[in-house]
C-alpha cells in the first residue's frame, strides 16, 4: 500500500477523516506511524495529498488532510474483456486498476463458460475493495468503472459508441499478426479500446462483428497466454503505446491505418 | 494445457512413451482423448510434435511420439529479478516461463528480506513444475534457467558477463524515465537483459553499480506496481520491442545511444 484511499464520504467538512477498518491497522502496524507523521492520502475518484496522524490507539487513527494534488486524469486505456473463470478474474482486478484503466467491459463470448456470470465476483461487493486495493498499491485514486454484458453482441452493436478517430480499437487475437504499438502508431490516436477474448479466441462471427466496428486485429506473438498474464501484458503494451504517441515525432517507417478500420463511416 | 510436456528420459528409443501422472489425468479426463486420438507434444528443451494415443486407461496412457518440429530459439529475453516474496515468486514461475525467459537470475539486494532465500521456493522440486506448467500453456519447449545469487555485487561484477552490443541491458526504476521501447530501439540490439528491483527499488549503489554495467535506466510510468505485475509488464514490453527490432526500418526519430552504457570498452 502506497497510499491510503478514503471514500468520499469518509472526509468530514472540516477535512479530518477516522479509519477503523484494515486501513487502521495498515497506518498502525505496517506504516508504524505515530501522532504527528504524515501518511500518503487520496479520495477515491478524488484529489490526492497527504494526512497528519492526530491519534492513533487500537479503536482506529484520527487524520487531518490535506488534498493539494488534483486527480490524475482517467487512464487513456479501456477493456472489453471475454469474461475469464471467476478466480482467474479475482485475481485480475487489483491488477487492473494498479495498471490503469479507464472502463472494464466484462462481456460473454461464445467460447466464455455461462455459469461464469453467477460468480459473486462480479458483485461490486467483491471487486470494489479489490480495486482499490490496486489504487492504493499504484498510488492512484481513479476507480476503474465496471460493467457486465451477458450479450456480446448488444454490447459491440448498440452500448459501444460509434468508433472515433480519436481512439484506436484493437482484438487481440492468438497467432500471427500486427503489433499494438504499429496499430496505434499508425492511428495516431490518444487512447486505446482493447478487446481480448476467452483462452480459446474470439470466434469467427466475434471477429468480424469487431472488426466491422474498427477493431484492428493484433497479436503478442504465436504463445498461447492465461488470460491474467495476457491482460497484463497487452494493458503494459497499450499504455506504452500511448506514452510514445505523446512524447515522439512522426514515425514515418509506420504503416499506415486501414481505412474504415481504424476510423469508420460512424466518426 | 496447450501442449504435454515429456522430460527427455520419457521417450524411448522406439519413439513411445508412456505417461501414468496428471499429464495422463489431463490427456483422459480434459483433452477426453480415445484410443488413435492424436494429441500435441513436446520434450523439455527439445522438438515439439504429436502424439498418437495407443492406449488409455486408469493406469495410464501409452503414445507413439512424432518429433517433426525443431526446438524453437530461446527466448531472447533474461531476467534480473530482486527477489520477490516467495509467495509472488511462486505465482511468477509459470507466467516467466509462459512469457519466454531465457536466464532467470534472482538476486539479494538492500530492500530484499533475507529469509525469502530460506523458502522452498527456490528449489528445483519446487519450480521446476512450475516452469513446465508455464511451458504447457504457452506450446513451448525451452525450459527457463533458473539460479539464485545471494550477492549482488558478486552477481553484477563477476557472474554477468561483460556487456556486448548484441544485448540491450535496462534496469527498471520507478517514476521518470525513459521508455524500454525508445533504449531496445536506440541500441539496436537483439537481445535483452532486465533488471527489475524490489518493489521499493534499488538503492543507489546497486543502481550506480547497474549503470556501471551498461544497464541503462528506464521506467514505465508513475505507478508502482508489485511484483509479479511488473515483471510481466516489462517481459511483454521487452519481447515487443526486440520483435520491432526484427520487423521495423531504422528508426530515425528514435534516441541514439549513450555511449558507455548501452556499449561500453568491455564489449
Amino acid at each position: 500500500v502506497n497510499l491510503i484511499l478514503l471514500e468520499p464520504d469518509e472526509m468530514r467538512h472540516d477535512s479530518t477523516a477516522r479509519l477503523s477498518d484494515t486501513r487502521a491497522a495498515h497506518v498502525r502496524d505496517v506504516l508504524q506511524a505515530g501522532t504527528g507523521d504524515v501518511i500518503r492520502i487520496g479520495v477515491v475518484d478524488g484529489p490526492r495529498g497527504t494526512a497528519i496522524v492526530e491519534s492513533i490507539d487500537d479503536q482506529g487513527v484520527a487524520l487531518s488532510c490535506s488534498l493539494h494534488d488534483p486527480p490524475s486524469p482517467r487512464p487513456a486505456v479501456d477493456l472489453l474483456l471475454a469474461l475469464p473463470r471467476p478466480k482467474v478474474m479475482r485475481r485480475l482486478f487489483a491488477q487492473l486498476a494498479a495498471l490503469g484503466v479507464d472502463r472494464i467491459l466484462l462481456t460473454n463470448a461464445a467460447r466464455v463458460e455461462r455459469h461464469y456470470f453467477d460468480t459473486h465476483v462480479l458483485t461490486p461487493a467483491c471487486y470494489r475493495p479489490l480495486l482499490v486495493e490496486g489504487l492504493q498499491q499504484a498510488r492512484e485514486t481513479q476507480l476503474p468503472r465496471v460493467s457486465v454484458h451477458r450479450q456480446f453482441r448488444v454490447l459491440v452493436e448498440d452500448v459501444l459508441e460509434p468508433p472515433t478517430s480519436s481512439t484506436t480499437r484493437a482484438v487481440a487475437h492468438p497467432g500471427a499478426g500486427r503489433r499494438l504499438h504499429e496499430v496505434v502508431g499508425a492511428g495516431r490516436a490518444s487512447r486505446v479500446l482493447l478487446a481480448l477474448g476467452p483462452e480459446g479466441g474470439w470466434n469467427e462471427f466475434e471477429l468480424a462483428l469487431l472488426e466491422s466496428r474498427g477493431f484492428v486485429p493484433i497479436s503478442m506473438g504465436m504463445r498461447p497466454l492465461r488470460s491474467d498474464t495476457a491482460c497484463v501484458a497487452l494493458l503494459a503494451l497499450a499504455h506504452d503505446a500511448v506514452a510514445a504517441q505523446g512524447a515522439r515525432p512522426p514515425d514515418p517507417a509506420a504503416v499506415p491505418a486501414r481505412d474504415g478500420l481504424v476510423m469508420t463511416s460512424h466518426t
